[in-house]
């Protein structure tokens, strides 16, 4: 008896015009021009840039401390060698004694190991002046996958949240659900923005009033660009408020994948639960234990990145040495890249205050509405596909992240190294120059750089 | 306004009598009991042993070549440095030089890396003889949660499947719900066994007639104990029945966790998807992706594993030792951990051909059932709970993996160091025959080794 396929792809409804893979169709097509490439085929450039969060993949280089802990907890025999440097060997044995047999990779608890969630609560109580209790740190893959609110912040003032809008997207989720919580990702992606003090405090007596639990993605806490930007930890905010908010719900979440360590596929992450009782932080270990926990690599890099090198240790001039260089070149390219956007017609660029991106708005011709329309797909992805096909480079379309109606955004980062950024820059202009010419309309252009959808009269 | 808790214990509907984490109640036991023993409280003991399936945590060490691949991988200036054998240090610039820039970290596709699948294929091609595709293979975090028909061994002989067994289960789960798969652990975790050639066959061949999707868990298929004993991929049967079978679809994974590798908390896996259609397979990349990809490093543990040191390398002739000294061990393990078992009264035991695992029944006398319904639990996990209160030990319970109504069982691991064991056994036999006098039943006791259920007058 011949066998026959038992899962089809009619099996599974999902079904997709375009190939597309994880990340969407745009990024398939990356992919697929890649190899293209490979094979010889002749492009207006020769290489694809893909402009995603990925900071080592832009040549941006590992922070040594960390990578050396991981390289000497993987070795003990190492723990002696000074090929290693005295303070990362001393981190390694004090890991390596909390697992029994120095085992790193013997199973660790689901919540991750001891040691390390003191690690991580030392670092937060230094941070925000409040003592951090480990019993309420669990080690993570990264950021989870939080419940949404789709709500829009203020582009015209600095991507402010304003309380009036939240309100106004939990009026309209009602009718629909019963919202639970609230996603705020501060230091900002896409927008780049970083949320001042009274805003956060504003937020936050919002979830109280409301009855929403605050899911904060602080991923981004070590990259401001402005020296009159800080950032500040919903925790702290939370805990100035007094003895009245000791109840409140908060979880916050921070990486190794972002910022100066940049270390995106060791997957590291910490998640820490404020105001929850043991037996709900109990079920919540339950019902994720089976996906949460991190390799005992991923844990190390955590604690890596929570107990760096201190002055005093061999290691510390060199740590210090290469963040300030990744953060000060952040910190030029954050200038470079908002003013080269702003010489391109129609974008309008916000200031990036921090994180590692920035979400410009520009107007597109009506004829190039119409012809997304033609090719199945929203403005903004037809503008970034197209500078995908003519330049290499690939922005991440506003439909992904979400965008007022009527208004198109992309996603660039700085990341990029700064020799090339010029280079790209050039590239970019030469395309958006034809991209307008092409499709210039005739007597209209929409307006879409604010929140209304207009038709205006071209000079 | 004072704040008040949002996600309460009644929000999330589980609720637990005991105490538990994610491994259940006994083994939230077992780490109290180290507190107190931590805490200084007497105990008949002074360490606590969980018996799970996590080598390094019974003091097995890791092999070095893997560890060594893994290390260097994370300080590429390692590269040149002879601390690393020359055939590790190959190994990881072929790696490094498959990412750009040799960002060891940047994101890799989610399906993993390229020349990490190839490595794959051609262990795979290299064990069954016929070719494996690399697109076919997919890196994963560990072992997936399959989709079950509960069905039993046969005891009697040596855990063999039945087909007749398989049927019945299959017709029992019809009336309920939809079966589309079957779930196959070979070598067997709980039981220890390795299946037949003819048997795998004959599963197979009722999968085709059945039209259930095959998903094979052969992690443990480098750790067999007999002479006569081999394992047979499930793979390498189907492409034996030729090309009537080449739409059969078939999962299989395999993991670094577990055997002479060992390395749990690395977190490193492939799947390979055979006789499935490329949309299939990217529809199911789809809905896995979040939490499929493995970090880097398990993605190169999982190289290490399908592409070990061969000979002529500079590290082949310790990896061989390496690998010997472990499997060498486990075999006399395999033996003495059986005769052991085989000693306590009531309790029958196969021998162990392959896997870690060994899956004793136990006659339980009334006394003791009835004891066990008194503190809510089922008779083998009140036996478990009791070993690991009286000796610091603690089996699993057959009530954890399903076995035949009336019958108990419970899993114990040849892990343990070899120069614990006789000491470990002296511990477990002075319970074991504390226990059976405890509950002895006068006239009656439950005889549950084999399918029935009976009342035996004791001699």
């Amino acid at each position: 008896m011949a066998t026959e396929e038992i899962i089809t792809d009619k099996t599974v409804s999902l079904s997709h015009q375009r190939a597309r893979n994880a990340r969407g169709w745009i990024d398939a097509r990356a992919s697929q021009i890649n190899l293209e490439l490979a094979r010889g085929e002749k492009k207006p450039f020769d290489e694809v840039m893909k402009l995603y969060g990925d900071p080592h993949a832009f040549g941006q280089q590992p922070i040594t401390s960390l990578r050396q802990l991981l390289s000497c907890l993987l070795c003990p025999n190492f723990l002696d060698d000074p090929i290693y440097p005295q303070d990362i060997r001393e981190k390694a044995r004090r890991i390596l004694e909390a697992k029994p047999g120095f085992a790193i990779a013997s199973y660790a608890a689901v919540e991750g190991l001891g040691i390390i969630r003191k690690h991580v609560a030392q670092f937060i109580s230094k941070r925000d002046g409040y003592t951090a209790d480990p019993e309420d740190i669990y080690l993570t893959r990264g950021g989870a996958n939080g419940i949404k609110i789709p709500y829009y912040l203020d582009e015209a003032r600095d991507w402010a949240l304003s309380i009036a809008e939240l309100r106004r997207a939990l009026d309209e989720a009602r009718p629909h659900c019963r919202p639970q919580g609230l996603v705020l990702i501060n230091p900002g992606n896409p927008a780049g923005q970083v949320l001042t003090y009274d805003n956060i405090r504003d937020i936050i007596k919002f979830c109280a009033q409301e009855k929403l639990v605050l899911f904060a993605d602080e991923v981004y806490q070590e990259t401001m660009y402005r020296e009159d930007v800080t950032f500040h930890s919903c925790r702290k905010v939370v805990k100035d408020l007094g003895p009245e908010y000791h109840k409140f719900q908060l979880m916050s979440i921070n990486s190794v994948s972002k910022g100066f360590y940049g270390e995106c596929c060791l997957r590291g992450a910490y998640l820490e639960l404020v105001g929850f009782s043991d037996k709900v932080k109990q079920q919540i270990l339950d019902l994720n234990s089976p996906n949460m926990c991190p390799s005992m690599i991923g844990q190390a890099a955590v604690s890596a990145m929570c107990n760096p090198p201190q002055p005093g240790d061999e290691s510390y001039e060199t740590f210090l040495k290469e963040k300030r260089t990744v953060l000060d070149s952040y910190q030029r390219k954050a200038k470079i890249v908002v003013s080269m956007l702003r010489t391109l017609e129609g974008v309008v660029c916000n200031e990036i205050n921090g994180s590692l991106y920035v979400f410009p708005s520009i107007k597109l011709p009506r004829k190039a509405v119409e012809a997304a329309k033609l090719n199945n797909c929203t403005p903004d992805e037809f503008y970034c596909w197209q500078m995908l096909e003519e330049t290499g480079i690939g922005p991440i379309p506003g439909t992904y992240f979400g965008q007022k109606e009527g208004t198109h955004h992309f996603r660039f980062t700085i990341l990029p190294p700064e020799e090339k950024v010029v280079f790209m820059f050039d590239r970019i202009t030469k395309f958006h120059q034809e991209f307008m010419q092409k499709y210039r309309d005739e007597d209209f252009f929409f307006h879409a750089s604010t929140d209304q959808f207009m038709a205006t009269t071209m000079v």
